[in-house]
């Protein structure tokens, strides 16, 4: 079709759809749609970036425009428009831009890593201007926004009807299931892809947290550890991150003699949307605690000065020897694989929790097949997800599907002698810590709450409830007891 | 002074201030400074809850009041009002009423729960007014409010220095020091007020998981558990709440035989302050993990029928023996004692970086003093804590300051111990895991975070830093992985 196309006359409505903003993730979503047969229109804010996509990836499904409203012109109606832009601001300028330029019916997709509240915000809005818009959650990095990735779009289902053929067609595929669905209503699409990272930093916490058990307890070596990852790779541990960590284990240095892990500085980054789903759990009070210690994991990882002092200054424990290497590992798998699944458990609690609580209706099986493939967390565990949810959609925590529940009481026993071991050992372990804690807590039949609520009672009459009858009690404490 | 004051025909600016809101809260402030000799304009949106206060609670120097515009020309000038009202929209209600009622030079304070962004706002608008506004925390409860709270004020510092003489009179006193100083610029007391929200759920949560301990490993019976907290009381631990902690085990229940603490549902509440505090450490991006956890323990103790469910659905592993009681409560309370020092570490450090951030200069040994009475974590502790920011004003972690840290190497392995023994006896207790978490992660020379940045450069692109050389890297990884 591309021989029909004129730059210097453009024929109008003839392209599919536009794209605004073409750095990493957004032109390679946009060369992902050109491979696909439709006719994309490029735009960045930079007409040099649009040059430099042009020269360095051109494709004759990829036209350039270098004005919004030439762009918005060249469109098919009604007209589709993608923002691949930074979050925040941008999209509100860039929204404002088109808002006058489009029609009753047209659409606007916000494929960045948006918060979910700005996406309510600008549902609303365009809803009242009589735009259609979607937040669409993408996962899988650069290779897969251009080869395939996990898509999770939000918005009205009619809107999505109309647009469903090409991001499905874009999208991963799963056992010949593409990695895209509708989410839910409003902002839902961004706040599953704010958990799918929450969820993505406590599985990569836990595999960071073996990797420490193994290497300082176990004595592995990298290409040991590089085995043992591949063996687990092969098992119910099979994911993307596991089998990446075999890889990076392997990788000889390309500055200097040894391994690269050798020489990476042991303190890790992040850009918040992990963080944000920590918050939004804390908000909605439900407990995260794995993704909220790999968030803190990181931070206390960049003190790296503080970490040297605090070294020299407290006594470090011995670390218990390991005896038998190969129990010592299977040990660390189930526990590990333990740790997931309870990472997983509270990650689905706080979207089942968003669902009741904003009016979602989020069918998480349907949400745990599209994280199957095309994202980081692409693992042959969420077909287990995915059919836990099939047989039970109201399920209240993955913690009670049969499968899991049986992983649990065969695994548990590991997850505790490997954290006992990190304990002693003084290896920080706070994923593995937060999972034991929170299945403890999960089950517990004692909490220690009543002594809490005695407490609040005491200081603040702020009452309590009974175990023998129902109603509001309030207990007038002695006083006299000294402070 | 009241004969002066004719109710019918008030004498205009007499009265010292003005006190709005006379719930619990508000009526013993407004007595407690009413006790000290100011003369107190009360009022209250409904009327009633005014006549019942003056009827329940009659006082000479307590002058009711049924109309704002009334209340505000009694005052004498410059003219100060505190704001004991709900926190939220109420409160931007009220300062909107008083505004036009206000001149120059006038005071505003809100002795309320607000969220210190909000102080922040209307520090802002007030200034603009040329008002003089405050954020003060108030921490004790009814009988802190009434006979001597902790008070922490926030604001400019010449509006401080106006108002202190009262806020000092009426404030607790620790070692005839008055528990009240000024705090910092515009939300720092309402900031301050937040994270003693926060370390006071800490230390709840620690000693709920302490009793936990002692009462399902220890076999303690309440009176035993009576006397270990009261003999606690009288050592290093000595504060509030283990010394009602004492007196709450003692306590026999008034509707049924047995103790009071025996049939008080196993399920805690909480009002949000403490859960700010978490918010706010992960936008800050400082670990304050054990706060989180007591936040997340109360959550986690709310859902009483999926404990019961998963307590019957999940093994549980057998309860490991105490054979040495005695020595099975010193390893409890060292376990305490240090749990305590990091919860409070990292409380600390929270307002530290607040103060960097914010710009806000707080003296955190002035902080601590605060908190030595009035308020509900008062403790023998606080004068250590006092003394290390003395001693250190800039002090990183009070880890480091060489009291605790002796402590902390005196006492960790009983942590240590403690923690291993609820781990296999599947007692849920997060703040201590939260606790030897946050310490290894501290001194930490491994943490395992160069797997993650790598991860995160593999699948991202996302770079990293080397251990041998300055610079930002990104690695070529292979490709060909299986996925």
């Amino acid at each position: 079709m591309k021989e029909n196309f004129n730059k210097t006359d453009p024929t109008p409505e003839l392209l599919d759809i536009g794209l605004i903003g073409l750095s990493v993730m957004g032109r390679s979503l946009a060369l992902n749609m050109a491979d696909h047969g439709y006719l994309v229109a490029g735009y960045n804010r930079s007409p040099e970036v649009t040059q430099k996509v042009m020269e360095e990836h051109p494709h004759h499904n990829l036209i350039p425009f270098f004005s919004l409203p030439e762009l918005v012109s060249a469109l098919r109606r009604p007209r589709k428009i993608m923002l691949m832009i930074q979050a925040g601001a941008p999209v509100d300028a860039v929204i404002d831009q088109l808002i006058p330029l489009l029609e009753e019916g047209d659409f606007i997709m916000d494929g960045g890593n948006s918060y979910f509240g700005d996406t309510n915000r600008r549902a609303a809005l365009l809803k009242e201007k009589g735009l259609r818009y979607l937040g669409v959650g993408i996962s899988g990095g650069e290779e897969g926004a251009r080869f395939g990735p996990s898509i999770m779009p939000g918005g009205s289902r009619e809107a999505y009807e109309s647009v469903h053929q090409i991001l499905e067609t874009i999208a991963a595929k799963a056992k010949n299931e593409p990695c895209c669905a509708y989410i839910g209503p409003e902002g839902a699409g961004h706040y599953v892809k704010m958990v799918h990272n929450g969820i993505e930093y406590a599985d990569m916490q836990l595999i960071a947290e073996s990797c420490l058990l193994l290497k300082y307890a176990g004595g592995y070596t990298n290409r040991e550890l590089a085995d043992i990852y591949r063996t687990w790779n092969e098992g119910e541990l099979h994911s993307y991150l596991i089998g990446i960590t075999s890889d990076i284990f392997l990788e000889a240095d390309d500055m200097a003699d040894g391994d690269i892990i050798d020489h990476i500085l042991d303190s890790a980054g992040q850009k918040g949307t992990g963080r944000w789903a920590s918050i939004e759990s804390l908000k909605q009070g439900v407990d995260i605690s794995m993704i909220t210690a790999a968030c803190n994991a990181r931070v206390m990882s960049n003190h790296l000065e503080r970490r040297q002092k605090a070294s020299s200054l407290i006594h470090a424990p011995a670390v218990t020897a390991v005896e038998d290497k190969q129990a010592f590992a299977e040990m660390v798998r189930e526990a590990l694989y333990t740790g997931k699944i309870i990472a997983y458990a509270q990650g689905f609690s706080l979207m089942q929790d968003a669902s009741h609580r904003f009016g979602w209706n989020l069918d998480l099986g349907s949400i745990a097949s599209i994280f199957r493939a095309g994202c980081i967390i692409q693992a042959e565990f969420l077909n287990d997800i995915t059919k836990a949810f099939l047989k039970d959609p109201e399920l209240e925590s993955l913690i009670f599907d049969d499968f899991f529940l049986s992983r649990i009481n065969r695994y548990q026993e590991n997850l505790r002698k490997t954290t006992g071991l990190a304990v002693s050992s003084g290896l920080p372990v706070p994923a593995f810590f937060n999972a034991v804690s929170y299945l403890d807590s999960f089950r517990a039949k004692a909490a220690g709450a009543n002594l809490i609520q005695a407490q609040r009672d005491f200081f603040g009459a702020h009452t309590f409830e009974r175990t023998d009858r129902k109603g509001i009690f309030h207990h007038e404490w002695r006083a006299g007891h000294e402070v």
